[in-house]
């Protein structure tokens, strides 16, 4: 759209909703003028919901995921197994496993993974902490729950290295296998041939899932 | 997703971004850690954007057209011809006219359609100022330019209505017909019968388009 607009306010809105992922101008357009059709208390609600996200927000200084303290919770929490430790990508990877509600240890989160066709090493992100805190004792389960892409392999095996100097911390990796719901014939041959390598003893739990 | 968010400034944004039309929660959160990610200078900009957006954005007097002036350059400008004016629903509806080229005159900007069903009456639109802007005179044509819905029909009827007492002023709305582009086949009968009955000259100009 090669659109002149009437005001640069609005110009400006645009262009600002257009430089998030996945939004074009032309959804861009239609969220600016649905902001004009709200109240200005809730507008400026939302402009500072935004700005105060940036400013404000602190992260943990153990695990590296979004924080109101110094601690989060989780890792605040006596409740919490903190001899297993949960190695994510991001924020938004720990709220899916405290979804499933099947881990019951502390989180780390590396805030990206590395990536050297994007310039990410492993410098930029958190695994020197994650070292530390292994390093620091208490640690004897480090569970790598990467995505399965070349980035995530890539950054499995560099930590894996990382922790070989501490061989009784026990390193494991989410199962890779045919997803609850989806049909045999749909499976990827690389998934299907690891789910039978890794198949597991049959049990009714499992079978009434 | 019924996930608690680490941070109440989280659910704050992600709550904002929820609230615009066509996102939901799961974009809401990808879009707010992906502002988490910018620099802070980028992320206050675009809260300001907004904010600014909805308190010092001005409309036309004359057309209702989002201005940075009293008159919008449209309004203002001697090249258009102000005996003709073009009626739309929206500000959108301005840019998309503007965009064709074919339209020389000015605007008015109802600012939404006759919906009874949404409980929008002829008081809650500009149809009154368009009134008073033919009764001033110097208005030769009114075209509307709404939507071929039902809420569009309504307003194009209310508005004719309206314009009754002023006989010398023409009103006409766009022609409806095949779209360019598009296969008879697939045409529904009514915009097919229509666009038989306004059937236009062969031209070699058109066939060309």
């Amino acid at each position: 759209m090669d659109q002149e607009f009437a005001s640069s306010l609005l110009e400006n809105a645009v262009s600002a909703f257009a430089s998030l992922p996945g939004i074009g101008r032309k959804t861009a357009l239609r969220l600016a003028l649905h902001l004009l059709k709200q109240s200005e208390t809730d507008v400026v609600a939302f402009g500072e919901a935004v700005t105060r996200l940036r400013r404000e927000i602190r992260y943990c200084k153990v695990c590296h995921n979004i924080s109101e303290s110094e601690v989060c919770p989780i890792c605040a929490s006596p409740a919490r197994d903190a001899s297993t430790v949960c190695v994510v990508e991001n924020v938004k990877d720990v709220m899916s496993i405290e979804n499933t509600q099947q881990h019951h240890g502390l989180y780390h989160v590396l805030g990206g993974l590395i990536s050297p066709m994007d310039g990410i090493g492993p410098q930029d992100i958190e695994i020197d902490s994650l070292v530390e805190r292994v390093a620091a004792g208490g640690v004897n389960e480090v569970i790598l729950a990467l995505s399965a892409t070349m980035e995530g392999d890539t950054t499995n095996f560099y930590i894996f290295r990382r922790l070989a100097p501490y061989p009784q911390v026990k390193i494991t990796m989410l199962a890779r296998g045919v997803s609850v719901g989806n049909e045999i014939e749909y499976t990827d041959s690389l998934t299907l041939g690891r789910s039978i390598l890794n198949r597991t003893p049959f049990t009714d739990t499992f079978a009434s899932q």
